[in-house]
């Protein structure tokens, strides 16, 4: 029989950024700790959005007792579509967290699921063996949390991500006294946020970006024009005071920027004074010195609003002289060659831009290590698992918990997959479950896959060249082709010597299966690619894609 | 009549990061400062290198008086080969970086350049009207060099690129002593090294690398391999004499490293005592506490040896227990995505790791803020241009000058292609000449060009679909097909159904064209095109390139 044991699985989010989600078991009870996407690398081609394989749960759909947010960033909820079509469970979150929720179901059209529970921080949700208490947390979203989950084998506190602010913005501090209660009551397992372990010292309160946009604003001779996450809703809040004491309207421009700001603001978490926010269509009706514009795009993105308005293509925002634009965000890791275009661009039109380059116009939302040594100082947890990072995150913030003194046995750098079982007797990391990654590509969930991938890949390389042939199979004879068609490979018009040559080759191939009475069409196939790209490489060092076809009339 | 002028014209590198190179005019006599290639953009599918497009001075090649060097990296001398097969002139440079460009000609098989003239810093090379000065610079490579070039109408300084060492391991100093000199003199024109313009403060000497190096090689327990730029001959020197030190041989592996040791060492550049450097085949002969390797892959490229080694695809060198491996590099932009993924996949196989988030393993070349004003003040120029940098360094550069009291109308923040001719009446800028970039693909050079890539783009993001029908234009039938050829677009095993819709829509559009007795392949085949993007977009919401072809028999 198996000893009474607690499950740790992370289904993702561990040794990678993004799609973070994590399973609790105990016994035949299972909860899910948020349900993320990542984005795409710079290598998956076309995909639009990567969210995790959830097979392990589909065969346990009846254990699940409710999936547990943390707080409303994409790569903790923007899953939750995609899991919700195929496990109907109840899920809970605070306020802003279940507002992001319920915009992204209404995207995806699902309307009946079976609960959307909020709560309230301090609450405590029983299930039948597992409870689950939200405790508050700072982060660069309003309304984060920490979680405690308390097992019969002992409590788990999952940070969330977080970072420690002493002025938060909403005044909503981290609950750091009932995160000490747990602490000297008793924690079996921390769970933390990995992410800055590599950064000294405490990160800066997001305060700080205030009397940035004070100072700025103060000397702001036209429009100001801001690009930052949508989700930063005290970013956006610190904008829209700035704006209100400079005597400026502020526009909502964008499409995520327009509907977070909506459900912010419908639920009470952020405060624009009427009169102040005006729609984008009565631009022109206020002076430029009276104008704010909050947009998306301060990663670079070509559709998104800063890249349409630095390449002209924006509906209804050109620059002008005086605008001065802030690119309140830090460039996510792959992203700062795109940044810096769109930054080039808005230079060059003759605007004027800052940056974090320049000034402290972005603050990260995530705890540097003099913020982890005190949540680990204030736990004192027996077992140890950093979450929320890629390897090395993982690593620096293991080897950060052994040097606060806890035992090398008693700290787990584990991956995604990886099971972290605990029993009376101690802990278990040799099972693993089946992770993975899903494609999502315009409508398909998972119809491409490593191999389209790979495809794409070699066709991006060299793209591609097809040789149509078509056969008398009882005269043996060509009857029309071969016809060369070439995408991505060379200029035709200046490779007609190589685009003949490579219809020779194919001719001849052709033929002499043909006098062979060879019609085996794998044989035909196989040799015109060989010495099709044969020739190719000889002539040109590239490896496009060759394909024969070969038609029967 | 034409005034006396003198046109200084960017092909490449400014606006833009690599590819440099400058042509000075003065009447009929032309001179050409640097001639480098810079990387391909991440959406250059295919592409390996970018060259500048030299047209313009394709039919001024008798005027060509000479190409001069200021140093040996590849966006400063990549593009030689390719320029020398086209135009056959004198280069001069100093030595280290002569020898770099003989090593790349050779590989080229590039025998017959008319003149390969060494300079020494002092050196004036006098051509017709235009004289050249070679000044010794400072910068992350041995043996750079500013210009100042003599023109009858006044004297031009470019810096090329430089920091200002003021302990530089070779003892050789930036001349400033000259620089300012000329500056009491006059000097009309000041090009200046943009890069780190947005850096506040002074740049860190190299020096501060070497104690960085014995710290870590006192501790070290294992062996230690370093990654880092192969033309960093003064890195490298360090790492050596850390190597030395604590007694270790030191082995060059991958190629880049390997030559440019080589030629630093035989022109006397490196300096390596008798038995330190040992081949990579005797790494077993000795303990790994005494073993350096210094490889390339600092960049995180896939096929550079640290990513080989991390993934166990290297030849000879396999991760043991206490190897400590040092990326002493920056990535470069784009990068750090690929930089972080080798770290990872290090730390992963159980190495440590040092790098630059850590420690102080690395060092910029380029002077920041108040170097730039140094040298400012040390040549007061008539004018100013600023050059080596993207728009946004060259318009900070350009508020520098002026904020060191420059007047505007002086200061010029021109891109590639843009001509600043002055004459003795004063400057203007707006004339143009040809630019533009050459994509290198394996041998080709300029037979992929914006077309081929926008396929191979397309290609990427969504693959493609070949349909192929043979028709009997005499019967008006399909006599074969229509068959459906696909890669890169979905997992066919899984789209069945859409794969037979997409037969049924190709047949049926054909047999309605041939219904109607059309044989019009055009029409044909753009009615099939339609109908299938149609549909698949709509099933999937991907516009994959539909290939139609039909095939008359």
């Amino acid at each position: 029989m198996d000893k009474e044991s607690v499950k740790v699985i992370p289904l993702g989010g561990l040794g990678e950024i993004g799609k973070n989600i994590t399973v609790i078991e105990y016994e035949d009870e299972i909860i899910i700790i948020d349900c993320g996407i990542s984005f795409p690398d710079e290598d998956m081609y076309g995909v639009d959005l990567v969210i995790p394989d959830i097979k392990y749960l589909l065969d346990k759909k009846e254990k699940i007792k409710g999936l547990f947010l943390t707080h409303g960033h994409e790569d903790h909820i923007g899953a939750i579509p995609y899991i919700l079509k195929q496990i109907n469970i109840p899920v809970y979150g605070t306020k802003l967290t279940l507002g992001l929720v319920e915009n992204k179901l209404k995207e995806h059209r699902i309307l009946d699921v079976s609960t959307i529970i909020s709560v309230h921080t301090g609450d405590i949700i029983e299930l039948d063996k597992i409870k689950v208490e939200f405790i508050k947390a700072t982060h660069s979203i309003a309304d984060s949390c920490s979680l405690a989950i308390y097992t019969p084998l002992g409590v788990i506190l999952h940070t969330g991500d977080f970072k420690i602010d002493y002025t938060p913005i909403d005044g909503r501090l981290m609950d750091l006294g009932r995160i000490a209660q747990l602490g000297r009551e008793g924690i079996m397992l921390l769970l933390a946020d990995s992410t800055n372990v590599e950064r000294q010292g405490h990160s800066l309160s997001e305060k700080v970006i205030g009397e940035t946009l004070i100072k700025i604003f103060s000397n702001a001779k036209g429009r100001v024009i801001v690009a930052t996450f949508a989700s930063n809703i005290h970013r956006m809040q610190q904008i829209i005071d700035a704006s209100v004491k400079y005597n400026r309207k502020v526009i909502f421009s964008g499409r995520s920027v327009e509907n977070i700001s909506q459900v912010a603001m419908e639920l009470g978490y952020l405060h624009v004074p009427e009169e102040t926010s005006i729609p984008i269509e009565e631009i022109n009706q206020y002076p430029n010195e009276n104008i704010t514009i909050i947009t998306t795009g301060s990663q670079g993105e070509a559709m998104a609003g800063l890249s349409r308005i630095a390449y002209g293509s924006h509906r209804n925002i050109f620059i002008e002289r005086d605008d001065l634009f802030l690119i309140s965000a830090s460039p996510i890791p792959g992203n700062d060659k795109l940044v810096s275009r769109v930054i080039n661009q808005l230079f060059r039109k003759g605007a004027d831009v800052i940056y974090e380059d320049l000034e402290d116009v972005h603050v990260s939302g995530h705890a540097y290590q003099e913020e982890l040594k005190l949540i680990h100082r204030l736990v004192h947890p027996k077992y140890f698992m950093p979450v929320h990072g890629e390897y090395r995150h993982l690593k620096h913030h293991s080897d950060l918990a052994k040097k606060l003194g806890m035992k090398p046995s008693d700290v787990f750098t584990l991956e995604t997959g990886q099971v972290l079982e605990i029993t009376g007797d101690g802990v278990n990391t040799n099972k693993r479950v089946h992770t993975g990654t899903v494609f999502v590509d315009g409508l398909g969930v998972g119809d491409v896959g490593n191999i389209v991938l790979r495809d794409r890949r070699d066709l991006a390389k060299y793209g591609m060249i097809t040789i149509v042939v078509a056969i008398d199979r009882h005269s043996y004879s060509i009857v029309a082709g071969p016809d060369i068609i070439t995408r991505g490979f060379v200029y035709v018009r200046e490779s007609e010597e190589l685009i003949s040559k490579i219809k020779e080759v194919s001719r001849m191939e052709v033929e002499g299966c043909l006098e062979n009475k060879n019609l085996e069409w794998q044989v035909l196939k196989t040799g015109v690619k060989k010495s099709v790209e044969h020739l190719v490489y000889n002539k040109t060092k590239r490896r496009p894609i060759v394909f024969p076809i070969i038609m029967e009339v």
